[in-house]
């Protein structure tokens, strides 16, 4: 797969500046433009390329701008460009394939991409030249897409060492709705829930809700643009999600009514639904999900506990596949929960009892 | 506070069992009854107590049974030893109240309670001693528990190294509604979306989505008695999600009408709500929330490695408040985010590059 000889990058945000990042340390040649003049120049300060010139003729333009943007910034840049391919980096992908198609834009040079790498801090400081390494970067080229469009672009997310999945805009939009947009919501809608809780029962939160609700605490402007730019496809699920409830409440209050049988049913079903699609979820490493065995280790709070406990772990020959720690309320010691293949177990509970660790299994 | 010489403990599942190890453990006498004969000598086995006989009079009864006959459970215990304090563990403390009440039983020898100590696995083998250290025990006396009672459970509650909290009934059944059964019902709503997603969708799943639907793995029938066993409240708080959630869906409809307006408002003041109700969430030992920074190690994924890791981390002489594993799709290396106190993220960043660290700051 042949790298671009010149990359221009429109957009010198986290993800733009990171990839001129991850490019320039792989000997690629990389322009930079962003409408704010302080952001593009911290990018090219970072070392994420120079700034682009009137002469500089790109193969490849990388758009990294805000998704309400991106279509006219791609259709601006196929026309200054007519020789580049156009990619973007933006969350969404349907509807900017069809503002371009509207506008008449050359799609045959144009193939959509979504990056799956964020973060929780944004623009040009936070960017990395290794934020895209191991994560999924999907490419959506539509029916006009050339075969050296894709094949450009594939050659750069595989150089930044992204692992690359194809599939066509509504595909994706589905796809992201499901995995990322309709989790961000429900997070935002147990969290909202908390507000007017009195503090000691917001002092029961335990590991469950902690989880539940992390990602609740993103950027509500960076969140209303992407859910508004994905609107239709986040609508659909979420339809499926308020029929879910709307039976999930119907059963509850039907649980008074000794006249209705089936209600405890259907709450069963809910859960054993969520049993089923959880399974799904691949495990580490992209690999089919593996049940693991646990052992929980109690750790004093202290600097190098931890570090004591997993270097005991490593010394048994066992490699640690996840690692938890639990928060106890109050208490000057964690529980450390090692995941671990089953087959481990039991010699991992042995090595760590000898060593003289507290093990709850 | 003074322990009670005789507990008798009836349902020996998992808290019954662990109750039984804690008490013994710290030289309370203890009987084991249970409608298994299996359970109950498992438990004796593993040294929850000796089986009850007709002759025993025990000071304290802990009742460990499922919460759809608790009540009937304590009014029996509270009628066969006319002298015992009767308490509970039950995950719902409202309707057995009730019930109680309109027994007829004496409720100034009954305290209801609710340790906050669940584990993925049940049963008398899963019991642990230490399944209390550290964990919220919640105690509900009613107005007419007596101060004695109240202060006997609570002195056993303390002896096991729980954190005890008071509150009545009503209180705690709309605490758990929503730090709890609510979030359950999330991410059971949001897991069952991913049943019918093509494959390839399903792989995108990244950490966000992974974190909401962790605790949709759970036992689908012990769920179906929790929810029934609180309706009320759960549905209560699960009416006002409906609410945020039409409220949203309506908002993402208006998108298309050019002639609405504040429809983004609305997306914007969900994700704020949850950004608000997030941040109340006790931090670790149930200190007020800190912020921490956060430093982001890329770790081989070896054994022996993430020891290493916080070894050094421990060797710079930087607390590790929180770790959190990113498990990258199809590559041999894990991001491992250590979270430690902002002064401490500089010389830590530091120390980890000068040992040869891939640190991403």
């Amino acid at each position: 797969m042949t790298l671009p000889t010149l990359v221009r990058v429109v957009g010198t945000g986290l993800l733009g500046t990171s990839i001129g990042l991850a490019l320039r340390a792989r000997g690629v040649d990389v322009v930079l433009t962003d409408p704010s003049p302080t952001a593009r120049a911290l990018a090219r300060d970072l070392g994420a390329g120079r700034l682009a010139g009137p002469d500089d003729v790109p193969d490849l333009v990388m758009v990294a701008a805000p998704p309400d943007v991106v279509a006219d910034v791609v259709a601006a840049e196929l026309a200054a460009h007519p020789d580049a391919v156009v990619t973007d980096v933006a969350s969404v992908k349907g509807g900017p394939l069809d503002a371009l198609r509207a506008a008449g834009a050359d799609l045959t040079r144009y193939v959509g991409g979504h990056p799956l790498a964020g973060r929780e801090r944004s623009g040009p400081v936070a960017a990395r030249a290794d934020l895209f390494a191991g994560r999924p970067w999907v490419l959506t080229p539509s029916a006009e897409s050339g075969d050296d469009a894709l094949a450009l672009v594939r050659a750069v997310a595989v150089a930044v060492g992204a692992s690359v999945a194809v599939m066509d805009a509504a595909e994706h939009d589905e796809a992201v709705a499901a995995v990322s947009h309709v989790p961000q919501i429900a997070a935002s809608l147990v969290a909202a829930r908390l507000r007017s809780l009195p503090e000691n029962a917001v002092a029961l939160a335990g590991q469950g809700i902690r989880d539940v609700t992390r990602i609740a605490a993103s950027d509500p402007q960076m969140w209303t643009q992407i859910l508004a730019g994905n609107a239709g496809a986040v609508v659909r699920t979420l339809r499926a999600v308020q029929a879910d409830l709307t039976e999930l409440l119907a059963a509850l209050d039907a649980l008074s009514d000794p006249s209705v049988t089936g209600a405890r049913a259907t709450i069963a079903a809910l859960v054993a639904s969520g049993n089923e699609g959880q399974a799904r979820i691949p495990g580490k490493h992209g690999s089919a999900p593996t049940s693991y065995a646990h052992v929980v280790v109690l750790v004093p709070d202290r600097p190098g506990e931890l570090a004591r406990l997993l270097h005991d772990v490593g010394s048994a020959g066992v490699n640690l596949e996840d690692l938890r720690l639990e928060h106890s309320e109050g208490q000057p010691v964690g529980l450390a929960e090692v995941a671990v293949l089953p087959a481990a177990e039991q010699p991992l509970v042995e090595a760590l009892r000898g060593l003289g660790w507290n093990v709850q299994a």
